[in-house]
């Protein structure tokens, strides 16, 4: 698993710059200069066509099709439906020509060809100097989503003349004809395209999950135009003709309003409905549209940064990654959710995993707490689904996805997604976690219980009591760490069960004494009989979490010890990934482990192990640790951080900040690695800050890598922005409106309040 | 799992027969009155048309067509290429006119309908008197297929006026253009069809396999008659214009020659060679193939019957079964094989499985060692398929698929054909089981040893070594009981594999010293490495075998005793089966089985248990067994009789002798169960007659049901035929030609020669 950096882009701390255009790196940087605004998403494509290989994604969070799955054999309870984000139109649809030589960056001749980001404002630039048989052209584009309405999305070309003078066409359309990149075919049936008054506007739908989208624009133009409005099968368009005088300029702005429909609303209604929407937003806003969208950034960027002194090119991708998190999803509708790849590429489908609740929430938790919270309501609202597919496994309760977009199983392999269990506790999981640190009880009292509840449901019909020891426990499971197929109590997913019955019970013992009237009204909801509750604790209480009491060292599983041993480190480098170079079933019978299940239950509940029992477990199964889930190595560094092992804090940290920046991983063509910055994220702030939120208090124990000066970061919690400040010298923590708060730093509780809290950095503590 | 006899056909010892035509079981009938001869296999439907839904249904034995397996994820190693035997050509095509009005008992008027099979001649008859406008007319069907010449397929209709006078038009003809019943569509394109002199010929290939089958009929008319020769786009046939005069009759017959070719011959050059050996034969001798056949069942009966007195429905089941693995495979050609249904129907695709070696191959060695013989030639000429499956699993040796016809897998489970690793040693027990009772050594000391040496290779690439106790052992198989799926330590496999490993270091080392020859020549074919024998040694030595010391009961795999237990009793009767009822992964995670894995390996290897152990494993297994397996009352019962349980013994035989002719599975439209049919006979055998034939001798501990006045069976062996028969005073064995052998009666070594063998039935064995 060598990874090298494949490097052409500037480090810079705030802004993503492509001096120069590299084609061989063309779809990896349309990945990198994706825009998106929760609602949509747009790769950074030359919207103006170029005969080079690209991947024009434009994408609609929550807009898939569907089809059905087959298997050799339909077995009941296997999943039948799969469904997949669908790649939509090209709202950015630009074509200019000059005579009839038509821009094209795969054929024209151009110089000066500059691409940038700026991070602080979310705005995409593009600008190079075309040289036209007539002359040269200097063509600037700007492009942005707007993160304060969501539907709305704008373009501004600017052409200046340097010498060149005569005709310019510029044809700005809506297009569906878009394929999906990795299948080669649309699955959009245009319904309706006109060109009605200011607007020009599309619809189409899908051909099969029966889901629409609808594109309005307006568009203007600086100077005076012949302007003609044109249609084609799955294209609308108008056609801006300019007469550019020498060392003038003109400027095209447009405006696109996009709506969606996912629940089959009548075409007609929902025509008028959107051209209504598109129709509030005035052509003359644009310079407005764009403050707003810049003063968001600004906002976020104010409160929210992490600072490293030291390490630029890791500063300017944690940065890189934050924007790109807030980009994915920042909780403007709870309907959506965080797709591995955000909203950036194909791959993955744009389904929603587990890693929403245990690798992105503590990113919004401490950065955008309303957002967090609607991830989980996304869950309630897929909660009747869930329910369903407890039914069709034979069980009870709420069984939640391993993978889908509208709440519905999609994922198309039955041995995951049915053995991987630990799923709908990871929703538990985050609703403790987002509850705990910000203290909603109208969430927690209210959606939140009656997930909890659901799920703790189902893992009681779906567990049994051993014959021989009377413990409880779930037979014919699959871990997170996915190299073990059917095996027998998960010790993860064991003790999050346990843990999840445990915090069920609390919660409803709490609503119990402190909210009496929602206590009866949820025992009343969800028919929870008398003895569910009593169920619930005495399986918690008998959780079987297999452990060598001599070593300390959790068993992954039942037997997991006793199994035939690899050397994984003698693996040859040529079969990596060993999911493509080996026999399917060879990956399941040794120890070899693809992500460590013991240590993530280590970090998740801290408070419970203690250090002698991590180092235990950090040394047993790292060596057993294929790190084939791009997920584990995150886990290790932050363990290591914790248990001072500096070195491989850093080293396992490694390329997790700029993942796609350098194409480690040779796909960042296919999208961005969205869940894992989060992951990077997590590796700053509870790896090397050292934070853990599963005490009663914020608990920090920093940690200051050999290359890193100092680094600073910022949380939300609970009404305040809590600064941390590390340096060689002393940790700092400050703390800015509502009150003092108690914390922990290096085991010891303070009171933390606008005076700050100082200490001294102690040795161990510093590479 | 109730089971209801559907019985509409007379009881009889000797003969099947449908007295009154009985149109709600036709189907049933079409499969109970198949005739087969190993290389081809027609069901009893009637020829001459019949607008009754039937399933006419017409097979060769190997002749398949192929498609894809497509898994939802293709993950390495899973099988890809699916195949399935195909219904073909119709070659007893018959239409029966009068005028306007055509023969048809869905809707002519007709009575005195009788339908015979007459075990003893192997020839079905059918009569009835068809009341036409014009009179009344006797009409007789006779067929076979000729146990002597496998390609030879006869018929004979005979048409008497009861008073009908005027013209019969019969249509003969050979139709490819039958569908495959269970897909409704055809898959044979047809390449040729002529009328070439006496013959009329038709030849068609598969559509992706590209085999090809050849149909060439005589026919002739005992009357003087018209004689049209036809075609169609996939028939060629003849059709005789015929008067009857009143109270006279008239004879049609046909021989028909059919062949296949699998390896793709050029079709001219297969055609020519073909028709020659259909005009080998005469259509003279219609008498004289009919007398050779029926002097081939004279001389099966005379030595391998089995007689029952008492019970006569289960004498009449017995032959029936008997009669059946005769015409299933009876050695003729070592490339074909037993299919779960013979070439009675198209369910389990006419694939073999490991049960012609545990359930079947002991039919054939006691009653046709050459066949039995044949059957492991089988797998010697798959042998190449079996090594290239192992390296598609990243595995050395051989890996002989779950279900085959041409040895490549053809389980499109990637669980069952992938976990169940236990296929290949199921042909190493086999090859020790037909060498050990044959002695056959050259068999043994050629392709024999080949087999046992590429078979231990298998295991010993796909095993592995306890980290906690150093034993070998296999992790992630599915044992014979598919209800554990994925599972360590299946106590069959492994105990299975030890034996495998333990008879092939024998086999070599008596090669070693008694024929070195042939041992210096195998190892340098096998490229028999150094190492090899001492590892199947250490494996076989440290071979895990899961057991409770102390009750002496067999763990049926690691952990097995700690699963959560089940009330099998207590499943409502409406959930079975199991499979379509409940949710796959509902099946895996209790103590229920679906056979039993231990009993099993106490079966085979006998000698090596104590009667104390075997009732130990009985009765704990007994209990949490749900016999979805058809397999598993069988091996229930011949345990039961065994410890001496012989209301049990007798209650698990139970159907076993007449599932098919009384359709207590309701599924025997669907074809026959033909392994099943062996394991009635291995139920007679080894169940009551208590053989054993694991020790150095046979050895038997008869019972009798108290039903049971007496019983008698027949064996083959070492060129003898040894006659046990067992009344309710005494046990006799007999032995015919060829001198003394040794053999164990109720456990005392003795020597039977041609005075016979006496013993009292102790009380304890008679019911």
């Amino acid at each position: 698993m060598s990874k090298v950096a494949k490097k052409y882009l500037a480090t810079d701390p705030w802004i993503i710059e492509e001096d120069g255009f590299h084609p061989e790196h063309a779809e990896v940087s349309e990945s990198i200069f994706s825009l998106g605004n929760e609602f949509m998403g747009v790769r950074g494509y030359f919207e103006e066509g170029c005969t080079i290989e690209r991947f024009v994604g434009s994408f609609f969070n929550g807009i898939f099709e569907e089809e059905p799955i087959n298997h050799p054999v339909n077995y009941n309870g296997f999943p039948r439906r799969f469904h997949f984000m669908l790649n939509s139109l090209d709202w950015l649809y630009t074509r200019i020509s000059v005579g009839k030589e038509a821009l094209d960056l795969g054929k024209s001749r151009f110089s000066g060809f500059i691409r940038s980001l700026d991070l602080r404002e979310g705005v995409l630039k593009r600008s190079f100097t075309w040289h036209t048989g007539k002359g040269d052209i200097r063509v600037e584009f700007e492009r942005m989503l707007s993160m304060v309405r969501p539907n709305v999305g704008m373009q501004r070309i600017t052409l200046s003349s340097l010498g060149f003078s005569g005709r310019i066409e510029v044809k700005l359309g809506l297009d569906f004809s878009n394929l999906q990149h990795n299948r080669g075919k649309s699955f959009w049936n245009t319904l309706r395209k006109e060109h009605c008054g200011d607007e020009s506007a599309i619809m189409a739908r899908t051909l099969k999950s029966g889901q629409k989208v609808f594109s309005a624009m307006k568009t203007s133009c600086s100077a005076e135009a012949d302007v003609k409005k044109e249609a084609g099968p799955q294209i609308v368009s108008r056609s801006y003709r300019i007469n550019l005088k020498e060392n003038e300029k003109v400027t095209l702005q447009r405006i696109v309003v996009n709506t969606t429909d996912k629940k089959a609303v009548d075409d007609d209604v929902f025509w008028k409905r959107s051209l209504e929407t598109a129709r509030k937003l005035d052509i003359t806003g644009y310079e407005k549209l764009r403050a707003e969208h810049v003063g968001y950034w600004k906002k976020i960027w104010a409160a929210q940064d992490i600072e490293i002194d030291g390490d630029p090119e890791n500063q300017q991708g944690v940065r890189f990654g934050i924007f790109q998190l807030h980009q994915t999803y920042h909780g403007v509708d709870p309907s959506l959710n965080i797709s591995a790849k955000g909203l950036t590429g194909e791959e993955y489908h744009g389904h929603t995993w587990w890693d929403t609740e245990t690798y992105c929430l503590p990113f919004y938790i401490f950065n955008n707490p309303a957002a967090a919270r609607n991830l989980l309501e996304y869950r309630y609202l897929t909660l009747p689904q869930a329910k369903q597919r407890a039914i069709e496994k034979g069980c009870k309760g709420a069984r939640y996805p391993m993978e889908t977009i509208d709440g519905t199983e999609a994922c198309s392999v039955w041995q995951h997604g049915d053995l991987e269990i630990h799923v709908p506790v990871a929703i538990s999981y985050g609703i403790w976690h987002y509850s705990h640190l910000t203290g909603d009880k109208d969430f927690l009292h209210g959606h939140g219980i009656e997930m909890l509840a659901e799920i703790s449901r189902y893992y009681a019909s779906r567990g049994g009591w051993s014959q021989l020891t009377g413990e409880y426990g779930f037979w014919c499971v699959m871990g997170p760490d996915e190299f073990h197929m059917m095996v027998n109590n998960n010790c993860y997913t064991n003790f999050m069960v346990k843990k999840a019955f445990e915090y069920t019970i609390a919660v409803l013992e709490e609503m119990r004494k402190k909210a009496p009237a929602k206590f009866d009204s949820i025992v009343k909801k969800l028919n929870l009989g008398k003895d569910e509750m009593g169920n619930w604790k005495k399986m918690a209480e008998h959780m079987r979490i297999p452990q060598d009491r001599k070593t300390g060292i959790y068993e992954q599983h039942d037997g997991y010890f006793d199994m035939p041993h690899l050397e994984v480190d003698k693996i040859r480098q040529e079969e990596f990934p060993l999911y493509h170079n080996w026999a399917y079933y060879k990956l399941f019978r040794t120890d070899m482990i693809k992500q460590p299940d013991a240590m993530l239950i280590q970090y998740f509940y801290s408070k419970e192990f203690s250090d002698k029992v991590k180092k235990a477990n950090f040394n047993f199964y790292e060596s057993r640790c294929s790190h084939e889930s791009s997920l584990s190595p995150g886990v290790h560094s932050i363990m290591a951080a914790e248990l001072g092992m500096h070195d491989k804090a850093y080293s396992y940290w490694g390329h997790a900040a700029r993942l796609d920046l350098d194409n480690y991983n040779n796909n960042t063509n296919q999208g961005l690695h969205t869940t894992s910055m989060a992951a990077a994220w997590m590796n700053v702030v509870y790896g090397f800050g050292g934070l853990r939120t599963d005490g009663e208090f914020l608990s920090f124990r920093p940690s200051l890598p050999k290359k890193w000066k100092s680094f600073k970061f910022s949380l939300r919690y609970q009404d305040r922005i809590l600064d941390v400040h590390v340096d060689r010298e002393k940790v700092r923590l400050s703390i800015d409106g509502n009150g003092a708060v108690r914390v922990e730093l290096f085991g010891k509780a303070c009171t933390l309040d606008e005076k700050g809290l100082e200490m001294k950095m102690p040795a161990g503590r510093i590479a």
